[in-house]
């Protein structure tokens, strides 16, 4: 695969956004480094329309596509990577600074679409939204003033992963298939129906437990080959539980 | 010289900027990274102003320093650079791209004062400007859309210069502490027994089914704690299916 498609098969998600300028820089930095693909979930509907209208708009920006949420956002990516400003230690997932994020993302772009969720100015990526990352990204910014303006930090990835795609264009891509989003979606899915049905999900742990197994199921190393299995075993093992 | 002198030592030069947003921005970026001293240059008066004057302005703005011409901005500098969005063939001086610039910053800041001019949004840095600089920074955008924001570009150079002056101990993704093979057997047997109760396990799958099984735990990226949880789930979908 060529630079050009890999660079095709990264799309940055941007969350809840709240400001038109925000929206437009975002565009501006991925047009800069070659990155076309923008998806907004569930954007204020009148930021999204000033941003389209503003003069010099993007046509990154003129062809984002719309999804009312994450879930369905990501479902055709094989990596789902979340952006965070806060450390390590105060989240679940397994944080990267934005140089060995960039790595891991420039090698997964190989096998499969890979997606970059950025949340809102204000409130950032909510667990919800986290639960479908496999790992997150932090740019490090200093304790004092930790917080990136959007657009800067989308300016920052899209400079980081693009300085990964040149640096390994000449490299042949090897990556077995992974497993989309969409796929392991369905995993989670029917765990939680498992769950339901073997009487593991209690009552009262409801939205956290989805979300502990979603990102759990994120974390696994898997090809689009092993989520048929799984999901193999998983309706085998359902239906017995029903039986 | 520690990290924070080096980091003092650096001055960011905007020169004529026009809009107030954009100075904002890139005292926002300066400031994420630590460098906290802004020189101004020549600067349009009303923009300066309204730049100040907005909520949430940065310390890094309000302190910066005015000069009325380059040659003052940088007279205590012992190295300047220069930034431009055009390749190399068409100016005089050197073009580093951003990460080897960051680097030769790096090493300069412990010996002295070392100067990043920015241009205005429109026009970029003057030939008379330039005339200042030891060599010029790029930052690698792709052709058909070369010129970045300005503040995009401050943030870009301010991440790389401050990676530079990081110490390198600090660069590793925080992991969490890994499942043994212990762990990930315990794992294993509870599915094969799972496999057995719900009727997944078929006769003729046997040992090939238990090896792929294996390999499959064996690619999850398993913490101990997640190992537990898995454990978990497994012991109570296993009860209830020998109920």
């Amino acid at each position: 695969m060529d630079g050009i498609s890999k660079q095709d098969n990264l799309v940055v998600v941007l969350v809840a956004t709240r400001n038109p300028l925000n929206m437009g820089a975002a565009a501006r930095a991925m047009s800069n480094f070659g990155f076309l693909r923008m998806r907004v979930v569930n954007p204020f509907e009148a930021s999204f329309r000033e941003a389209k209208s503003a003069v010099g708009a993007s046509d990154v920006l003129l062809q984002a596509e719309v999804f009312a949420s994450v879930t369905e956002a990501v479902a055709d990516c094989v990596l789902v990577v979340g952006t965070t400003a806060v450390g390590a230690r105060e989240v679940q997932h397994t944080v990267h600074n934005a140089e060995d994020g960039a790595k891991l993302i420039g090698k997964k772009v190989a096998a499969g679409r890979v997606a970059i969720l950025f949340g809102s100015e204000k409130f950032g990526l909510s667990n919800e939204d986290l639960s479908h990352c496999h790992w997150l990204v932090r740019i490090p910014t200093r304790i004092e003033h930790r917080s990136m303006n959007l657009g800067q930090a989308v300016a920052i990835c899209m400079y980081e992963v693009a300085r990964r795609l040149q640096a390994k264009g000449k490299r042949k891509a090897v990556a077995k298939k992974s497993a989309t989003a969409g796929e392991r979606e369905r995993i989670t899915g029917l765990l939680m129906e498992t769950f339901r049905a073997s009487g593991y999900w209690k009552v009262g742990h409801g939205r956290l437990l989805e979300e502990k197994w979603r990102r759990l199921v994120r974390r696994l190393q898997l090809s689009s080959e092993d989520a048929e299995i799984w999901l193999g075993m998983l309706r085998k093992i359902l239906w017995k539980l029903k039986d």
